[in-house]
């Protein structure tokens, strides 16, 4: 088992990440003796590994234990939907003690994570991620919330967990897809500020895509001490932490220009990293063979480095609307180099030339 | 004028208190020049005040002002209302650097305070409370949220304002009976903390009643004081700040017990804290006098001192239920004299003695 703390004072918590943790009772005791615990999970996850965790809940010294079932999509995390979690706490008399336990992926981690902040104005929270992308990405850094129908992830909180236990086994019943995803981040976190860990990344990546369990364990805790390291300094995103949103900018234009679900984050954002790198080439911040490389792993990794062809306009348009933007003006995160990152504005008639040198469509 | 500074390390601000603020620009100016505003008010302070405030906005430099009027009333304290600010602010294109300011009473600052702490999981927060409740309680303290079909306030933040303007001024529009609740909490703000503030409260009465602003400025920033000496000491409620409960076990009973909205909130703490007086007496806690003088209090604030004859057990069962309970035993904030108070728990029996002999029926 690997063990981190997220340093971020009187709001600090352990990360334990290793293979079968969720049958772990010891883990969760410091947390949940003698407290009431609800489950939030959804229909997919659920049905695998809700029993287990009740159990070892149970073992843990929970005094009861209920579970909320939410339907499984991102076109559930909306507010009727969190008013289930609601509805739940209240009915089984829950109360400022109870803790709430997000067992599934980024969904159920921030909409979890949310419910957690607001019932009672906050009550203690764990999460279980099950995902890839989740154990690398949503379990550090307390962004929780839901989608509003104008925009995504536009009602939420900050809210950080007491606890995150990463089951590296739950990876198993993970489609490839989504797997994928996860290392689109992964890749991100290596790009951004280390490129030793891109090269460890680059040479197991058959491992990797082959769910070694030994080898997953050790890059999500790589990958959560560097969003750790960047979130510690800067809980609230006033500036270092948009350095974590490399791919995002365009990633977030696909996708929303594609429609919520055909391409998911990860693909969106390896994509996003794969022009990002070319824009930087262009802009002489990374050289032909840095920007190339970043490409093959993304491939390797079996995500789209292709842009959708939403035609240029539309791509410029979409990015305008990115709520990272600073008052209209287009933020990119860019590299100078491998392994170093930061924000930056960049010439339009740069980026559009090279998003329809890539093939993003008139 | 007056000005206090609420002590909360990085998330202080400071409350200005005087006649004609509304039209201050420079008070506001710190916070909003060059900001886009989202004025939050309801149907009955917006006619009265919207336009007058948001013309100081733009004299204070603000970039655009925007104003998202809701239904008052504490039933439209829940989400469909509170999506209706989430809905302008993006039709508006608000983004993180945009500032909402509540204008308007208590629910109008739970819930601006709300949307403030979601909206893109937090965005700067300005409260202008019009009623003399809002203006000593809710002001201080942080707490916002909305209410759940299961319970009031049961889905909210701690989430501070970066200042408060509290016009005296907009106390002339209040009714009479609204008064008399920001009354209530006055003389709790005494009977809990401050005996020569209770002295001066009881001598000015007839003052008060009839608003006289520099008396009322005074009573507003003493009470703002001693709220935010117990709040700075205990900012997320772990336990010195539920002395500010007193009178509001009995008192949120009464509330539920008679239907909300037939008793305000305020009416029911006078009563309740009348019952708390009571009950301290036959424990030795107070004197005679002591409770007489309270119940004397806040009836001279022409509050009600008799409890509704909901009935002994109903009361109880209502007093069970209360968010504040810890795994549910009854807390009860008790005076030991005049000006001393702390939470603790009563023999039940007393407590049934007391109800019924004051006459809340069998």
């Amino acid at each position: 088992m690997h063990s981190l703390n997220v340093d971020l004072g009187d709001r600090s918590y352990p990360i334990h990440i290793g293979n079968g943790l969720l049958a772990r009772a010891e883990l969760f005791a410091p947390v949940v003796s003698g407290r009431t615990v609800m489950v939030c999970t959804n229909t997919t996850v659920g049905p695998l590994y809700a029993d287990r965790l009740n159990a070892t809940l149970r073992e843990a010294g929970a005094k009861a234990v209920h579970t909320v079932t939410l339907p499984d999509g991102e076109e559930y995390k909306d507010w009727p939907t969190l008013q289930r979690v609601f509805d739940a706490l209240l009915q089984h008399h829950c109360d400022r003690k109870t803790v709430l336990v997000a067992l599934g992926g980024g969904v159920i981690g921030d909409m979890g994570g949310f419910a957690a902040s607001a019932f009672m104005r906050g009550i203690p929270f764990i999460q279980v991620p099950t995902t890839l992308l989740s154990q690398v990405d949503s379990s550090v850094g307390g962004k929780t919330g839901i989608n509003h129908p104008l925009g995504k992830n536009m009602i939420g909180a900050f809210y950080q967990p007491q606890l995150v236990i990463t089951d590296i086994a739950t990876l198993n019943t993970l489609p490839d897809r989504e797997l994928s995803c996860g290392l689109a981040e992964i890749i991100k976190h290596g790009a951004i500020a280390d490129t030793a860990y891109l090269d460890v990344v680059e040479q197991n990546m058959p491992a990797l895509l082959n769910r070694d369990a030994e080898l997953l364990a050790l890059v999500v805790k790589r990958s959560c001490e560097i969003k750790a390291d960047v979130v510690s300094k800067d809980e609230r995103e006033g500036g270092l932490r948009a350095i974590l949103n490399f791919g995002h900018t365009f990633g977030h234009a696909i996708e929303a220009g594609m429609g919520y679900g055909q391409w998911y984050h990860g693909e969106a954002v390896g994509c996003g990293m794969v022009i990002a790198a070319e824009l930087c080439k262009r802009m002489g911040r990374l050289s032909a063979e840095e920007s190339a490389r970043l490409k093959k792993v993304v491939i390797q990794a079996r995500l789209p480095a292709m842009p959708p062809k939403l035609g240029v306009n539309k791509f410029m348009e979409l990015m305008a609307h990115d709520k990272k933007n600073d008052a209209g003006a287009i933020k990119y995160v860019l590299l100078n180099g491998l392994g170093k990152a930061n924000t930056s504005p960049a010439d339009e008639a740069l980026v559009r030339q090279t998003l329809l040198e890539l093939g993003a469509g008139d």
